[in-house]
């Protein structure tokens, strides 16, 4: 047997051989790059009610939540954030991970108290598939956004099932036919999951979301999970449902019971962002538009790709080295943006992917988009 | 089929019969309640380094890290943070997360790449046992803090295995004999992967943690992980290690790749408390002096309980009421403690569970004591 960091070596050299090496690169406070990479769709990170929020729990509670909820309490903000997120999205009740991640690891192997089918949609996000895998539930993968595969699996499935999606997909920025989906799945008795990472503060009455703009929101056969780190400008996670399953993750979710609180200060400032956040249909306005002239601007490039349905963009590019290069372009220009090739891609295709910010200043959005424009293959 | 939700009513009232609803209760800012149940072991949570570096990245950062590393760049804070772990740690290399769990789950799967076999001590935390159900590894439970079982297992075993501990056992506060299961992985090729999140900052020359201190730092063949939301104050989570397997980390880890960095506030004032531990040997002396004298008066009221390793204290009580009822009486009268009944308890034994915090005032600590004792069933 040869030494394991031998074997470690070894899968490091295959992976760079495939083109598979990933690189931390640093950043800079204020370093004058064009943000269209990350998830800060509203530009809440850098709020000032957000930044002001989050310094005031921090002088008031310190920094870390010193222990789980269960053994040392809730505090206001934590109440307060979950009375706000479940009045925002409609639901009855929510509960706050520390994580998207943790949240989601929680709602899937939760239904699995009371089903034995997860049906998973082809494109879901890595934490939705480490839930399936770690609830132990039968877990059977639908093709990408067809309510009628998702009905046929049902179909042939005694018992209860829950059908997990993405509302807005977090590569591509496409949108799942919720209401469809959800026709299916009330019709045969089943539970809906919806992760609404990419859609919480953009789509919807007030952002509330994907599943409010498809008029699925309090439904006691739907469950909503969310970041609070993407439009929302910080950290954590939530789900979001009936109180009873509520109660059932406070009694049962591993991932809550056996996982520090996020932070108070980290809490209050996510609390300010959902205020902010339902009363900025200006920054949504801002948004769209941007997207449409974004992919306006790609269209007449070349590069036929629709308008946003949110605020990710996906731009195919002619191959992984090409996009790679693109992408690289762009940073040397001082806008980022994202760069997906094989394997991250659920199709096999390369291309860049590109995020909309309502906090960036429009002059810099412009010359960010001919820098796009003018790198392009 | 009944409806889901009577049937997670069902399971509700099924917890309710067996004593297993898990009550989440109000926690105020400055509510004068003295915290021996959370895991703020230093007091660092609210010391003024730690707060007034995670308020400056605040003002420089904004709130949250607005994506992962990967998409939006290592901020300086997030690179600090890793080479004073490395540091202090000893280790070559080492990987923030965004909580211990996600850490936890990251290390167990990452050494599936190399080992097909994972022996994990039978009280391990929650995070590592769903790290070994993530991985997919064969997993072989050990009877708790037994080299010579791990020995056995790894004799049957053909292949190369990882064996998984705590250094300090969440529940109970003893120790594993690390030097000694150390020997056992050394001579058989095993790799040794220690949750060190209940010593770091606590034991050790300069608070290094239970690895360093059982003479195991920087050892090719061992692997930590903690989470910086115990001694540390804050919240996340680390890998340290070889510099070639925390590569691998970033290559392969889902939990880091697919998950949103943790805010540049918060890893800045981490750093601020690894700087602040580091030089807290006063710190530890009072935390050693108040184990002894906890132990010693639960001792004379006739509770036979050791001394602590660390921060923690497991006393033992007569059954599961009166273990509830003693928590909520301290509680009643101003004194937070921890209180464990099955089946949370991996003996099946009820106990009150203390942690040494040496930012509470000396006054307080005296009447907390006291009330415990006077409390006593
Ligand atoms: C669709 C989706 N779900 C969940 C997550 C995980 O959320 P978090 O970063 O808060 O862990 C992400 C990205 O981070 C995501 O894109
Ligand atoms: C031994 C142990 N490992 C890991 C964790 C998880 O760490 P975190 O709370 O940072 O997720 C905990 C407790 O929270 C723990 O006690």
């Amino acid at each position: 047997m040869t030494g394991w960091l031998e074997a470690i070596d070894r899968l490091a050299r295959e992976r760079a051989k495939a083109g598979l090496t990933r690189q931390l690169r640093p950043r800079a406070a204020g370093d004058g790059v064009v943000d269209l990479a990350g998830n800060d769709y509203l530009g809440l990170s850098v709020h000032p009610e957000v930044v002001t929020a989050a310094g005031a729990a921090l002088s008031a509670f310190g920094l870390g939540a010193t222990g789980s909820r269960l053994v040392r309490g809730t505090t206001g903000p934590h109440a307060e954030l979950e009375s706000a997120l479940a009045g925002w999205l409609g639901a009855e009740s929510s509960l706050v991970f520390s994580s998207g991640y943790l949240a989601n690891l929680a709602v899937v192997r939760a239904v699995g108290a009371v089903c034995d089918l997860v049906v998973s949609d082809a494109y879901n996000h890595a934490s939705l598939i480490d839930g399936c895998k770690i609830s132990g539930i039968r877990t059977a993968v639908a093709p990408h956004n067809d309510p009628a595969a998702v009905a046929a699996l049902l179909d042939a499935h005694p018992g209860r099932a829950a059908v997990v999606t993405e509302s807005i997909f977090s590569v591509d920025g496409d949108l799942a036919p919720l209401a469809a989906l959800h026709e299916v799945t009330s019709a045969r008795g089943a539970l809906l999951i919806v992760d609404d990472a990419h859609a919480l503060g953009l789509l919807g009455h007030r952002g509330a979301g994907g599943v409010a703009a498809a008029g699925l929101a309090g439904l006691p056969d739907v469950l909503v999970t969310a970041t609070l780190s993407k439009a929302l400008g910080g950290a954590g996670g939530v789900v979001a449902g009936p109180a009873a399953f509520i109660r059932h993750l406070v009694d049962t979710g591993r991932t809550f019971i056996y996982d520090t609180a996020p932070p108070p200060a980290v809490v209050a400032g996510v609390l300010a962002a959902v205020r902010v956040a339902a009363d900025a249909d200006d920054r949504r306005a801002v948004l769209t538009a941007r997207g449409a002239e974004i992919a306006a601007r790609l269209r007449s490039a070349g590069y036929p790709v629709p308008d946003p349905a949110a605020g990710v963009l996906s731009v195919p590019a002619p191959g992984p080295e090409a996009a790679v290069a693109w992408a690289a372009d762009c940073r040397d220009r001082g806008v980022a943006v994202g760069c997906f090739r094989p394997p991250s891609t659920p199709d096999g295709s390369s291309r860049l992917r590109l995020t909309l910010n309502a906090g960036v200043d429009g002059a810099d959005f412009a010359r960010a988009l001919n820098v796009i424009v003018e790198c392009a293959p």
